[in-house]
């Protein structure tokens, strides 16, 4: 397999929010970093457009205002920012951000330390921002090498995605559940929660938006599947929350009422059983974990459901955090090792940097949940 | 000091919902319960209304039908209650449930063990339900026996109140924050709240809704008074908040934006210092509590606060329930000790079982956190 030569130079994605409440996307040439002794140099090859980069990469811009300029081989993609989202970004205001949380590559060049020289020639998955990049540093302990025969678009979705979906499992046990509920559910996330539940024996009830989706989701397996757009959907989710005893969910959605139906559902769930009036509710701690924004409009709580609940964000970074390093790292084996199987991704195209920036892809991949999913490989040409 | 003798029967107020959607309050004539060995039959001379009674008490009824019949001396009190608040009462439907979580009285007869016999003759506080009656019977192990010198009136509010005001700050403390936020804060709660906040050192950022009631707490020492009606109350309270650090809140409220409000606030306050942009915004726990219902109106969350927030119900059961009986017993010592000073209450009118009854009484102090304080004597001739 030859390598091809290392450039001084290599292209790196941009987003830049101006003063005047423009975002500009734009591909910067950067120096390609020299790797320290403990570091490793990856030619970064495959990189997903999560939801989870878009709030950094589009900074809530108005992108109904996105106009093309540029150069075909150095777009520049310009548009309008609502003066109420401003405020929020005053932090990032003039600083032209690299973007791109996770991603995977082949080690072309290493620092003298053995882990770091023992990675040469390996394809590797990396997280830490700046992935949308022809190249990326890394410290050599930070890489999760991925089995022979993985490729880097196998590789690209490793921690984000799977992460997530463990964490999800490990929180509903830590804090008492035993049985979960997801909504947006037929995302590749959700199909990869699907997936551990099925294969773990975890009680899972997947809340989709539409009957396509439910029937995705059975035809992999999914037990029970209830579509908010059924005008059974309440009593669906309560009969299902009754079957499986879930009294946490992890929500994508945020906005408006699916948050409250939820925690109405699962207090009928448990009063279904329940002989005493309780005039507090059930005792039982019903909790939704918001993790997702596909509604950005406020969540509104019905409370209806006594005093025993909760709803709150739940992000990634801090859960690895609680749980701690060993712990996260015994997740990353899993996920290195069911690589092709549970924790396997789909991707509906693969672009490269400049097609990445293209109205065309932008006006698709941005309907997060409803477009398809989109790979970045940097180093593609075109 | 010479005792009533003791009848065979006496009065207890009771509510009932009925099959067809009907509040009705009225006095039952119960045997007076014989105390067993370990109890106590105590007369009881002072229990508050407080808003947790009034859920249990009202049924969730619309009180602008209510009418009055029976008697004088045995009024009956119907009112209609909504349909869609009906669903959530099944459990009690048909029971005739008697009303009043907490009280005070005299003990006037006990049971043979020696602890019961120690208690005879003494003004005691008594926690449990059921304390809309002339008499109660209790275990003597669960009566706090008050100090020299204070009334039952001093004692009625010995419990819900002051361990709630005291449960606020051990949650504080015990879940990491190091300062709270409070809102309905001139109620007898809040002032309570207050003067426990002064006397430990901790800060506490008070939220009213008249300028009469910031002038109140300022009155009585104070310090963070923000007035919800003020045009400037978004700054007013950032400003409080960066003064104390306050990241936990406890609400009386419930509905509309206020607790959304508070985090907005909250995560502005901890940003205020803030270098360096997080997409996620900042990584310090924000949390709202929601103890309370004065707006029954659903709780709108606008989630522009990042992902480290949380929202939820807080009810005192579970907190003793979680701290323990030990630590439990401290907090009830501490409200005996500081019975006629930290822990005060303040009543505008004391009523009979009847006169409670009575529509005009009804009508103001349903109007919780606007209404007057009633405190009821069973044992009033009236």
């Amino acid at each position: 397999m030859s390598t091809p030569p290392i450039p001084a130079k290599a292209l790196q994605l941009r987003s830049l929010v101006t003063p005047d409440a423009r975002l500009e996307l734009s591909l910067a040439e950067v120096d390609v970093p020299e790797p320290g002794p403990d570091e490793v140099l990856v030619r970064i090859e495959a990189t997903p457009i999560n939801p989870s980069d878009q709030g950094l990469l589009f900074a809530m811009a108005d992108l109904s205002t996105a106009t093309a300029g540029g150069t075909a081989a150095r777009p520049v993609v310009t548009a309008t920012i609502p003066p109420a989202v401003m405020k929020s970004l005053a932090a990032r205001l003039g600083q032209s951000m690299p973007v791109g949380n996770e991603g995977a590559g082949v080690v072309v060049k290493t620092g003298d330390s053995p882990q770091a020289r023992a990675l040469l020639g390996k394809t590797v998955a990396i997280l830490g921002g700046a992935m949308y990049a022809q190249y990326r540093s890394m410290k050599a302990s930070q890489c999760l090498a991925l089995p022979a025969g993985a490729t880097p678009a196998d590789g690209a979705s490793c921690f984000v995605n799977p992460l997530t979906a463990l964490g999800m499992v490990a929180t509903m046990r830590a804090e008492g559940h035993k049985a979960l509920v997801h909504t947006a559910a037929a995302s590749n996330l959700g199909q990869m929660l699907n997936r551990i539940c099925l294969a773990d024996g975890v009680g899972l009830v997947c809340i989709v938006r539409r009957p396509e989706q439910a029937a995705l989701l059975k035809s992999q397996g999914a037990v029970h599947v209830c579509d908010s757009s059924a005008p059974t959907f309440m009593q669906d989710l309560t009969a299902a929350l009754v079957a499986t005893g879930a009294t946490v969910a992890f929500d994508a959605i945020g906005g408006g009422r699916l948050a409250s139906q939820i925690l109405t559902c699962m207090e009928a769930a448990i009063n279904a059983g329940a002989a005493e009036y309780n005039r507090y509710g059930s005792s039982v701690h019903k909790q939704v974990y918001i993790y997702g924004g596909l509604d950005r409009g406020p969540t509104e709580i019905v409370r209806n459901v006594g005093m025993a609940w909760g709803v709150g964000g739940w992000l990634l970074t801090p859960f690895l955090q609680r749980i701690g390093p060993a712990e996260a790292q015994k997740l990353r084996e899993r996920v290195a090792r069911e690589l092709k199987t549970t924790f396997a991704s789909h991707f509906d195209r693969e672009v490269s940097l400049a097609q990445a920036l293209s109205l065309e892809a932008i006006g698709v991949y941005s309907r997060i949940g409803t477009g398809a999913k989109y790979l970045i490989n940097p180093n593609k040409a075109g």
